[in-house]
């Protein structure tokens, strides 16, 4: 295969970046836009930080993707809580050999994919990146940027190779796992807690969670249990790996996982995919996981209950309104 | 002892519905108040509720303990926040044989109690009531109302029937425990999922809790770490406990339990008492408690996050103004 094209499915900071990258550097990108698509055709992208600096004038974007049409490759880049919109997006994506890459959150995606699209399409990459949309056409990248791309359920084909050359000639660094779903573990050790307790403790960031020795304490608890279940259910992660991921973490800085900024904005948390699927494993593999269970079960209230996110102090002063008892 | 002479130090709702019971049945009863001191001392005291209706016109109130002096019988009611106030407010209350019954919550206590005042004069007594302070002059009691009452680390004395019988004699019903420490576990069985879950999901009650299934399954979960803690620290409780704490709150209603409630008020929360001395004591055992762990860690942070209350919206929105880098 000389040259791929490639349909973006999802364009908010991952989705963007990404495709923005592959644009810039001549490969033959479509982007499935919506609120932003106007906006974009008339200015295009800009994409800035660490050490780059750079903007897609001209980006193909559409309404739909039936306007997209057959494509050798689709970057997923929805919230997972989106997925279902994906039995309607994908399919006019599709040819023979279309390729489907889910670089979302989480557990599951792959699964989901396979099972309405055929598991031989299906692909999984994790972005370890630290990026902010600033604007509806502006990305900010603050740090890294690699992907590790791997087949789902299979051994690396040579079709796999051609994707990760594909970004590594686009200037992202991309290497090839022969087994995604341990990797896919070892993200949740370090998504788990941190994009948990930072919206749990009231929004902080992950520099103030291990800055507190409690919260320090049960982000272990919480490594350790996903470390636990990880090897329940046959990926083998050593126990150093809380530790390692807790001293990479310091040297992050402050950084505020993706989860508190869609709780901060006001959007749906990705409970599911992160928390949900990790326990259900866990469950179901026999792997005792108590603080991922409250994790969940916090989280899932919280989520009800934002949305619309202003009105949640009213709803705490209506509630003292009534008097209510109070259980010593 | 013919007649005690009973100072009431924290006038809040316990203080002020147990010693307005002693006081409207003709026990000698001097409450120590400060900001409400003036108004009870002009209106009187109201109870009402279940089937109960009464005040107490003169109340003896004073603004410190000097003005009370020596006493048979000192009920401690003040939040445990505030224990560190007892060092100067308890002696002057003092004479040779004088009791120090504390009614607050949680543990550590007595024990603090004993180091600065004698262990020889520390009672402890667990109270089972709904109610609410309505006013500062009128309490509301919802239901329950039974006092749960043992002598710190040893078996009943004379005196403890002394006390229950004064209070029996009020119309609250008081029994004796051989074992008082047994009891306070047996209390945050119930204490350390409602009261911290009620907060960390966003301040709803225990009907809302139970009606969640993931909630529940977490409420449960906490439950048999308390019940495991307290057994591996020698006081046996059965693991059915948890069960039946459930099925007796399914039957309360929609109760708030009183740490949301000194949530909803911007109180300080009594963390240390509820979930810190029950982590402690449950490690110390070698009693492995991640649920309670992350409980604990998520409550100090938001208790140190929610002063002033008002503040919090504001300080999300400056935050977002920053535009903070993101971790996938």
């Amino acid at each position: 295969m000389d040259s791929f094209r490639i349909a973006i499915v999802g364009s908010g900071a991952i989705g963007s970046y990404y495709g923005g990258k592959l644009a810039y550097a001549g490969s033959d990108v479509h982007f499935l836009m919506r609120g932003d698509l106007n906006e974009v055709r008339r200015t295009g992208l800009y994409v800035r930080g660490k050490g780059e600096n750079f903007s897609v004038a001209k980006v193909n974007c559409y309404n739909s993707t039936k306007e997209i049409g057959p494509c050798d490759l689709v970057l997923i880049a929805l919230k997972t809580t989106s997925n279902s919109d994906l039995t309607d997006l994908v399919p006019p994506l599709l040819r023979e050999q279309t390729m489907l890459l889910t670089l979302q959150n989480g557990l599951g995606n792959e699964e989901f994919l396979a099972e309405h699209f055929g598991a031989e399409r299906v692909l999984g990459g994790l972005c370890f990146i630290c990026l902010s949309r600033i604007s509806r056409t502006e990305i900010e990248r603050y740090d890294y940027g690699q992907i590790v791309l791997g087949e789902y359920g299979r051994a690396s084909q040579p079709r796999t190779h051609e994707v990760a050359a594909e970004f590594n000639s686009a200037g992202v660094t991309c290497s090839v796992t022969e087994d995604l779903l341990l990797e896919r573990w070892r993200k949740l050790v370090w998504n788990v807690p941190f994009n948990g307790l930072s919206i749990l403790a009231g929004g902080i960031d992950t520099s103030a969670i291990l800055a507190d020795v409690a919260l320090r304490r049960a982000t272990l608890t919480l490594m350790d249990e996903v470390i636990s279940a990880a090897n329940k259910c046959g990926h083998q992660l050593p126990g150093s790996a809380a530790l390692e991921q807790i001293e990479r973490t310091e040297t992050m800085g402050a950084y505020k996982p993706s989860t508190l900024l869609d709780w901060e904005a006001g959007r749906p948390l990705e409970i599911e995919a992160i928390w949900g699927e990790a326990l259900r494993c866990a469950t179901a593999a026999g792997a005792p996981a108590p603080g991922l269970e409250i994790v969940y079960a916090l989280l899932k209230a919280l989520d009800v209950s934002h949305l619309p996110r202003s009105d949640s102090p009213r709803r705490v002063q209506d509630a003292r309104k009534r008097v209510p008892p109070t259980w010593q």
